[in-house]
This record gives structure tokens, C-alpha cells and sequence, in this order.
């Protein structure tokens, strides 16, 4: 834990969040809701996508750009898909909508699809797939934002690192849920580099004219994950997302149509286990992939191999018996916005 | 074109390996179905998964592992999904008739899955996403084989290197066809290696102690694109194909219980853009993002930049012009099957 930093359990953490939000302007269920998203990241050891956007999402909310209480309208609908307007919602509100339906309608047709258009940041992805899971389903959430990652041999940015979330039921493990970003590193990396006045590896960015740099500060575009693959997951997911809501984002920002304002557009998706087979055998083979993982021998510099997300539940585990870290930063951010609102701070945190 | 290689039609072409594959025992519209496929891939320059095959499935067909007459069943189905039995089917003849039927319930509902269970190898996957797109409907296909990569972390292999391949409509473009393995290459470029007796690079895979290695034929296991995200996107198309079919391949052939035999599973889904939007302006959006990257400023090395897929349709336009060139190796297999059947060639093969 760094110096300064506190320790608080994740049921105050979230009653703290809930009443920050609630006092911002959120209808108490949707500030209770989005605080479950950002403490479930902290737990999961995700602390870039957790209570720390708190203050960022009250700057947000000031210019204009975050709607405390949005008109979330169904635009179209049919049994198996939903298409939904978020008005700028809070990623949380809107994305937990559109998920809840989208898993009752594949429970019936074996198979749904949510479209979302202008939406704010989502938070940690792995949540609302991970919704489904828990339900015995397969869960699947995809964004695409404006441009951030250099395209397989570009030297400026053309694509977005588009997160990817996929969420598996198991049988006696927490489910499976695995998240990754299109680029080498996701942008939370290169800004604690730039915190901490670290260098970043060759390889995760490159300057304003397009050389390897390993200075954050000079990172002007990151570079996709696998060269050509991680920018074609890029190209697809802002055209099964963005193009597909009549929201195209990368595009017309490219061509100076459109700004790189924080508006998103997602899918949701999720895929029924009882519709073709047994949910507990289901969830038994995935526990016995899991174990298969944990036996194989671990390459040089590894003390074991984990199946994906793994690592993420062992801090799970080790937070919500010993308490969350926040950090003095985030603290000092959150003592701020509490002061502003007149909302009573957690012990630790006084 | 290498020496020896003979250059040929791709209408001859699809001829001669419809006409070898009826000869072989499949139905002549299957057989066409399969050869069509072949050619495809042929014709996007993606010669491994083109007509060279051929000898090799009639191996497979002689060891009784493909099926040249299968019995296709419809285990399960819903206005969404359906779930197929191969039967040990040839890729194309199985993966039409589910992606056929899933393009006709997306059109209805806006989404629809086919799960396929127990097919053999499956050829050049963009072709049954770019049935989906090719009429209007984003098409998405995976499939699930036996372990061949090391899991990020792993000294050993532990997953497939599931290839995926995506599809969309485009305006004035042939639709955007991308496809990817998860591992950093496919085994086609480690095949190739080997058999022209070159080093590969560094970083595409282990030897049978887990170090790098840079002989082709000391390669035991590949390695997975962009670490933990290769080995994370493989460990969830095996749980989203293999075990939602009821069928796991990894952990069982891990585990001892199961043969690597050439069995796979895979998932079809088509998404219709007609449920969300207007097509037309879809296929635009997209126009101008591919003409985006066109625009982008090229990397040291690269002399352009192309959105993903179109130097495969670069290709398609050349040979469609000037034919396919067979190299000398594959035009003596297929002399060889050519005369066990009593199949005429092609002139330019005689």
C-alpha cells in the first residue's frame, strides 16, 4: 500500500460513492448502482476504473457531458436485440439496463444483442459480462470510443483500443472474466507512468511522429496489441458498435467532423447454456479448463499459470477480507468532492 | 510464382476440384459447396487453405476422420440459434448450412447464433462470415481445435489458437473480411518454414522445453498474440464453441482422455443491420473509415496503410485476372489424385 493511502472495506466504500453520486444529481438507485461497478473494479485490484473517476466523472457531469439523470429511451426492439439511446448516461445505468434485458431475452431465444448509442464511460467492462455469467449465461460487452491506437503500419492514430470484456459460468470458481484492450497496454498504464515519472517499455507507444518513445509524456498514439490483429479487433468492434448505433466515432473524428469528446457507443451480448446443453456440466468443464491452466509448468519469470481473470479474483479475495486501498491521491480527490456536496466521509478516510 | 508452378482459372479450378471430390463421394452440390470455398481462399492469396487441402482431405476422408456423406442433424433450435451435428462433415458443407440459416433467422430477429459440433477442418473461415456480409449482415465465425499454443505465462501448450474471422458490409468496397488466429502466427507460416528450410523469428514459438526457438522443426508449441490476450481470447472461444457444444477439446486432450484427431467445434453468428439502421449509410460509414486509413501516414517500412483484409482482395483482383498459381508441389499431389479417381485436368495441368 502506498504511503498515504487508506484502507476501507467495500461496503462503506460504496454507501460512501452512493452518496456522493446521489448528492451529484443521480437518482439513488442508478448512484448505487454505478458505485457497485466502480467498487467491484477496486476489489478486483482495477483501481484505474474504480472510485478514482469519481472526481472525474464530477468534472464530467459540470460540462455537461455525464447526465445524472438521462432519458434512456428504447429506440428499437425485437425479441432477441435491443437498441438503446443512453442520453449520456453513466456507463453503469445504462449498460446494466440494457444487459438485464438483453439476459432475459436470450434466456428466451437462446441468444440477445444490445446495441447502446452515446454512452459515457462504462467503467470496468468485466462487470456487466459478468452479470450474465452469474445467471448462467455467456456474456459478452464490447466499446468504441475515438481514436487513440496507431493502425498496423500507420505512424498516427486511426483506431480506438477498443475494450472487450467476455464473462464464462463455472461450476465452483467465481466465473471466468476476461477483459483486454486492443492496444499492447491499456491508456491507465501510460498515465501511472506518467505519475510516477516512470519510462514505459519500447513497444506500448509511439511519438507525434510516429517513433518508439519511452517517455510517456511524448506517447502520442499506443500500438496495437499484435500488430494486425489487435487493430482488425479495433476496426470491427467501432463497426459492430459505433457504425452499427449510425454513430460512427473514429471516422469523422479522423476527418475532423466530429471532436474526441468522451461519448462511447457499446454492444452487449449474451448467449444461453441451457438453450444447448446442461448448465452445471457446462460450468464443470470450464472449472476442469481452469485446473488444466493451474497444472501446466510456467514459463521462465512465472511462478504459475492462472486462466484468465484468475489473478484479478485472488485480489478479490485478499480486498474484501482486508479492505480496499485507496490512494493518498484519490483520497485527497474524493475529500474534495465530499466537502463540495456536504457528504460525510468513511472513518478512514477522515 | 514459384518454378514448376502452373498458373490456372479459378473457374477450371473449381472444376477440377468439384469434379475430384464428387469422385472422392460427396454429392456434387457438396462438392461444389467445398470446392468453391478452396478457391476462395485461393483467390485471396491464402494458399493453405486453398485447393492445396485437397490431398490431405482425401487422407481424411480414406482414415474415416471427414465424412464426405454426413448425416447433418439439427440437435436443437430456436427462432435465434440452432445447433448442428457435423457428423464429421467437410467445413464448407456444414458451415454454409448453419450460417445459410442463421443469416435467415437474423433477418427476422436481428441476431442470430449457430453452434456446430464435430465438424473437420474448416477451410478459410472468412468465407462463411463473408456470406453474412455479402447480403447485408455482419457475420462472425470461431472455431475450437486441440492445444497447439502456449498460454501466456505457460512453458507448454494449453490452448488452440482459435482462428476468428469477422465480415461487413461495405458500399462501393468488397466487404471488410478480417481474420486472425490468436496465436502470433498461424501454423501455415511454421508448415512453410519447415518446408523451405528457414528460420523463423523469434517469438513464434517454444521448443519442447519451453525456450524460444528459431528452428522451424524444434517449434512444439506457438505462442500467443499479445500474451495474456491471445491466450485469453483462446481460453473463451473454446468455452463459447467446444463446451457450450457439449464437447470440450483443450482440457481433455490435456487431461489424456482425448486424441488431437482433427475434430472441431465452431460458432457462426450473423448480426442484421436493417434491425438497427439503413445499410447503405452502414456500408459508407464503413467506406470511409477504410478510406481513413488509406490516408494515414505510413510507418517506417510500410509503403501504405490498409484497412484490414483489402491486401487479400488486392490479391483476389490479380488472380482473377492473371489465375491462380499452383505450386509445383501441390499440382504433383493433385496429378496424383486426379488419377487415382480418374479426374481429367486442366489443360494447363496436363
Amino acid at each position: 500500500m502506498n504511503q498515504g493511502a487508506v484502507l476501507i472495506a467495500a461496503e462503506p466504500l460504496k454507501k460512501f460513492a452512493t452518496d456522493i453520486l446521489t448528492a451529484a444529481g443521480m437518482p439513488p438507485d442508478d448512484a448505487e448502482n454505478e458505485a457497485e461497478v466502480l467498487v467491484w473494479a477496486n476489489l478486483r485490484g482495477v483501481d484505474s476504473h474504480g472510485v478514482m473517476r469519481i472526481n472525474l466523472y464530477m468534472k464530467d457531469i459540470d460540462s455537461g457531458l455525464m447526465n445524472p439523470k438521462p432519458e434512456i429511451k428504447v429506440l428499437k426492439e425485437t425479441p432477441a436485440t435491443i437498441f438503446v439511446e443512453a442520453d449520456h448516461a453513466f456507463g453503469a445505468v445504462v449498460t446494466t439496463f440494457a444487459m438485464e434485458r438483453v439476459i432475459e431475452k436470450a434466456r428466451k431465444l437462446g441468444i440477445a444483442w444490445g446495441l447502446i448509442r452515446n454512452n459515457t464511460h462504462q467503467g470496468a467492462l468485466g462487470y456487466y459480462a459478468w452479470m450474465a455469467a452469474k445467471q448462467g449465461l455467456i456474456g459478452v460487452v464490447a466499446v468504441a470510443s475515438g481514436p487513440n491506437t496507431a493502425p498496423f503500419g500507420a505512424k498516427t492514430m486511426g483506431v480506438s483500443n477498443n475494450p472487450i470484456a467476455f464473462s464464462l459460468p463455472t461450476a465452483s470458481y467465481n466465473p471466468v472474466v476476461f477483459d483486454m484492450a486492443t492496444s499492447v497496454v491499456a491508456r491507465g498504464k501510460l498515465r501511472l507512468a506518467l505519475e510516477n515519472s516512470q519510462p514505459i517499455p519500447e513497444g506500448w507507444a509511439i511519438d507525434k511522429n510516429g517513433n518508439p518513445t519511452t517517455d510517456p509524456s511524448n506517447a502520442e498514439a499506443l500500438l496495437p496489441a499484435g500488430g494486425a490483429k489487435g487493430s482488425g479487433l479495433s476496426f470491427v468492434i467501432e463497426c459492430m458498435a459505433s457504425v452499427l448505433a449510425g454513430a460512427p466515432i473514429v471516422a469523422p473524428v479522423l476527418k475532423g467532423r466530429r471532436s474526441t469528446e468522451n461519448l462511447q457507443n457499446s454492444f452487449v451480448m449474451a448467449v444461453d447454456i441451457a438453450t444447448f446443453g446442461d448448465v452445471d456440466e457446462y460450468g464443470k468443464n470450464v472449472d476442469e479448463f481452469i485446473n488444466c491452466f493451474a497444472d501446466l509448468p510456467p514459463a521462465e519469470g512465472f511462478s504459475k499459470v492462472m486462466a484468465p481473470g484468475m489473478p484479478e479474483w485472488a485480489i478479490w479475495e485478499e480486498r474484501s477480507k482486508n479492505g480496499i486501498p485507496i490512494a493518498e491521491g484519490t483520497a485527497r480527490n474524493l475529500r474534495a468532492v465530499a466537502s463540495r456536496f456536504g457528504v460525510p466521509l468513511p472513518v478512514e478516510m477522515r
